[in-house]
């Protein structure tokens, strides 16, 4: 584990009672030593929960000083009274580094349609606040905070040096921000090594497991940046990154990628090629993070990459790989160490994107199934020997329409999926 | 078993040698001992089968004598060669009665990718032709001959009889047909019993099993139809009946229903009254069929049936059931007796029809789960007791919208379900 926290940030995660095993970390706080900036990406789902409206309706933005998370429960489809829950945790959180409320973020997953146990929540919070640290053990700890059915915590790092694009400095002088280093207000000197942490920690998006839920995220960093470009390149990101997974194609009421920015790296915002660094960055540790999620499927045996290309954009190439994802029956298939490349041209024909059948071109795991509309003469048990044997399983699919492309991740699915599914949760 | 042949058809089923199991019929051929109109209505999946291409470029359309069903191959994938194989099925059938190639039907079901044998195909149309019967043998011989992984035929069928109506008989009257009776060249003198019969045998929509397929539906009336009306009526029910079943989400490359009317009850073609009436009629027979077929989905323990009122028009309260119908996580939760609202709900926010989430209501069996953004105080128990001790489902979901409803038909999601599908194939 190479990952750091980045300057000015503290975090921890305990356990407080939501979940029923107390061995299990149930809430995470973060706190930032100086305001940040804090930008979010949220479910598309109407059914969203409280946590989801609230911080909605406070990024882009900055201030922000805290960020609490408890899982074992959602605090979605609570009404007005999960509502106020959100608002009072918030509240909490913040209070801890002596802010405002509205100077927080708060994020829940787990059970759909039950009121947070308040008191568990607000003693949780206290107690988190009195073992904040920087290192890796209260790193960790917060990341397993976040997890419901997980089997391990989800962490991702990128580290990059300002300036050093041959480009940069010229752009950086010409505009002379260095001469204003230290004059505004809450601008942090620039640090030494010029260095920009970048961290981030998730939980899956598979829905799997009685206590059911969600994907999250949250981008820790010391990057000084804009409310709006932190906005602008969180949404970049998300749509090629966890915007690419799907579980099972149930999207949640509680979806949210939170990025917080707090510049303790010191100098101007970034602008320019040091922008354009820092989004290649966050696009690393966010698509690290979301392949995380489908490889820890809980009952799944094959992490699926369905690489489409050649499509009339991008948005169309995505339709396609997710509805070959959302398939049980290509599921089911690749589960069963079946090449049964039918399932995959058909599921590529009901996405609702045109295409001409005549020219599409199947590979699995680098066996050319299908080519100009008919199958090839493949060696069936040799593709199916290398499902068998890989976890990895790599469906690539080319049309002929254009240049849009994508790369996808899901899993299998299996009998074990089911059962863990069927569990009753009350 | 009432279901009775229209006059004036013909059936046989047999078994040729496309499917592995000698016991079981893999052909079907069904006559017409007069021209008949036809109508169809296809899959939309942009890789569809050959046999839908063919079917598709000669209906609606009259002058047919024969429709030739094979199960076991779905003809799909197949190119040139696929193409010219229909066109030669097509042909062998039609000159059983010594017709043209063009007035026959092709249907196919059964793996993707793999060309007809047509020596086997060829026999098997020749051996049924000496077997045509219209008994109630050859009815269900025939309904088998269609059958993949289905474990029982599906057969319905409905009669009427013209002019009872308190109407139809001023507008039969008024318009004079009577007395054209006989007169046009193929008009067929009216039965003494005004009666017109109805009947339709379907094959699983459920793409599992290894030898996976397709929903077929073949709708034979002794109606007197024109092309066009006999298409409107197929139409405007499939959006009803066929359309309103999902087992796992996945359209198939094959999926047809055609409509046979070959006006062997006699007189005019239906207008008015009676026209209504046959629409009333055929929606009841493709209604039945249609709850057939998840109803037989293998290794599923539940038919779900999604109620779902209250929408802005009909497409939208259509959209949201199926969403709810392919969600894998609702099929879980029922299969394991849970009544886990939360995924219900949160699966109708994701189907990509807008509505207000505070009107929404949600009964599972008669219980009362939800109702104003808020779950209701139910007995948990109970519900799970009522999922667990019956085969059917009700789920009822009310939005606040407008007048749009549906009914909608699914199954569970077993581990059963998953070890069939993943079955190796090849």
């Amino acid at each position: 584990m190479t990952v750091q926290v980045p300057r000015d940030f503290r975090m921890a995660g305990v356990y407080c009672g939501v979940k029923r095993n107390p061995t299990r970390q149930d809430l995470t706080l973060v706190v930032s030593d100086r305001p940040a900036v804090a930008a979010g990406v949220y479910t598309q789902n109407l059914v969203f929960a409280a946590p989801v409206a609230l911080d909605r309706s406070r990024t882009p933005g900055d201030g922000f000083l805290a960020v609490v998370i408890n899982s074992g429960n959602a605090n979605a489809c609570t009404g007005e009274r999960g509502l106020a829950d959100a608002r009072e945790m918030a509240g909490l959180a913040a209070a801890t580094c002596g802010a405002f409320g509205e100077q927080a973020l708060v994020m829940s997953t787990g059970v759909i349609g039950e009121f947070l146990p308040m008191p568990k929540i607000a003693a949780g919070i206290a107690a988190a606040a009195q073992q904040l640290g920087s290192d890796e053990v209260a790193l960790v700890a917060a990341a397993r905070g976040i997890m419901t059915t997980d089997t391990v915590q989800k962490l991702a790092g990128r580290t990059f040096v300002r300036g050093l694009s041959p480009f940069s400095k010229g752009t950086t002088a010409a505009t002379g921000h260095a001469a204003v280093v230290g004059e505004k207000k809450g601008t942090v000197p620039l640090a030494a090594d010029r260095s920009i942490q970048i961290t981030g920690m998730a939980k899956g998006a598979a829905m799997i497991g009685p206590r059911m839920a969600t994907m999250l995220g949250l981008i820790l960093t010391d990057a000084p940046l804009t409310p709006q470009s932190a906005q602008q390149a969180l949404s970049a990101v998300v749509d090629d990154t966890f915007n690419c997974i799907s579980v099972e194609g149930h999207m949640s009421t509680n979806d949210t990628v939170l990025l917080l920015a707090n510049g303790a790296a010191g100098g101007e915002p970034l602008a320019g090629d040091d922008l354009t660094a820092f989004q290649e960055k966050i696009h690393e540790v966010c698509g690290e993070l979301a392949r995380a999620i489908p490889a820890d499927g809980e009952g799944a045996t094959h992490l699926v990459m369905i690489e489409v290309s050649g499509c009339a954009d991008g948005e169309s190439a995505r339709k396609i790989a997710r509805t070959i994802a959302d398939s049980p029956l290509v599921k089911t298939a690749i589960a069963g160490g079946d090449p049964n490349w039918g399932r995959i041209v058909s599921a590529a024909g009901y996405a609702g994107v045109p295409f001409n059948p005549r020219g599409v071109e199947l590979n699995l795991n680098g066996f050319l199934l299908y080519r100009d509309g008919a199958p090839t003469a493949f060696d069936a048990a040799a593709v199916s020997n290398s499902i068998r044997a890989e976890r990895d399983t790599i469906i690539t699919l080319r049309f002929s329409e254009g240049e849009g492309r994508v790369r996808f991740w899901t899993t299998d699915l299996t009998a074990e999926y089911v059962r863990l599914n069927a569990d009753y949760h009350t």
